[in-house]
């Protein structure tokens, strides 16, 4: 059988992610990653999902100590809404580099033939490390940079709207009550992050 | 000062990778991992030579907990001499595109304009992440990965011989007896293994 590595962070979209890879066929493993963000309930919610879908995963504990993020450092305030403009103050510099780049190194030591993120470039926040150009060049690498052939990149929410990937979700099976967005880590979601706000509007 | 981030992993080529950025005007921040490399006296000479040359350095603890390379598994023998072909065991999977993209994120966050290597392809141990092709492809993605622009992949000595290098070295006042080659952890490097051998050819 197929593998491939899923990267799953909690959210909505990496678990769509992990139901379209398992619809395609592959036995996934998840990489899962303690990276010092605000909270851990992202963290809960995606172990729960690797195993409600029977795979196995991995939790690597990783630290950026230069810190430069909302989501790392607690002294800087999580904006409600979109009142900024540009990158938001969310952004965690080369994040999807360095969580691609460990998945990488499971794929090969796995011998798993693709790599999955839940990535989407359109209801996004901007980042960088979301859009379609960056894919495609980490993809160019990707044929260079290992012993193994032909792993490849799959973000198979690139282009989805917010709203396409719920209902891709929802016909493949997944509950979202399992899944977790709100960049803090209250017992309920804010429902005024930008995150909430993009799951809000999504699950309407 | 322009600043620079150099990986600096207590070897030869990344100790004359750092004076080479130095002799070309960056303040430096070395950058040094714990991996769980089989012996820890690389690092030892990292944070030494990263002291000795007055630049602040970073350590940082990650684990790949599926293994697969003798450097990282005891259990696994490192060989005397270039007694196999191709790729060896000591290989670790996808290491380098792990170092390179959290010296991304470092690099980002203290607004350094480059990152340096001591990757070289000439005299080396047939690692595919040690390829020109391959920092060509890392450096095509570095132009889209973050929001800051223009952070360059430096490889200063990718096309140089070991006996060059250590030219190098020598002639920027790099003192050998300061870096750490054998991949083995014993008092006295073994003489045997392929970075030894390496190594020896380089400083006759």
């Amino acid at each position: 059988m197929k593998k491939a590595i899923v990267l799953l962070s909690g959210g909505m979209d990496s678990a769509v992610t992990l139901y379209i890879a398992k619809k395609r066929g592959y036995k996934v493993s998840c990489l899962i990653f303690d990276y010092g963000q605000r909270h851990k309930k992202e963290i809960t919610c995606a172990k729960r999902l690797a195993r409600l879908t029977g795979s196995e995963y991995s939790l690597l504990k990783i630290r950026l100590p230069w810190k430069q993020s909302a989501l790392l450092d607690k002294s800087l305030k999580v904006p409600d809404g979109r009142k900024f403009s540009g990158i938001p103050v969310t952004y965690v510099p080369a994040r999807n580099t360095i969580f691609i780049s460990f998945a990488l190194s499971f794929a090969e030591a796995k011998g798993a033939r693709a790599i999955f993120i839940g990535a989407n470039a359109r209801d996004f926040s901007g980042y960088p490390d979301c859009r379609p150009v960056y894919f495609k060049k980490f993809s160019a690498l990707l044929k260079k940079a290992t012993k193994a052939k032909g792993i490849k990149l799959e973000a198979p929410l690139l282009h989805k709207t917010k709203k396409e990937i719920a209902a891709i979700g929802k016909r493949l099976g997944v509950d979202f009550d399992l899944t977790w967005s709100c960049y803090k880590g209250g017992k309920r979601p804010c429902g005024r992050c930008d995150a909430c706000r993009l799951r809000a509007r999504a699950l309407l």
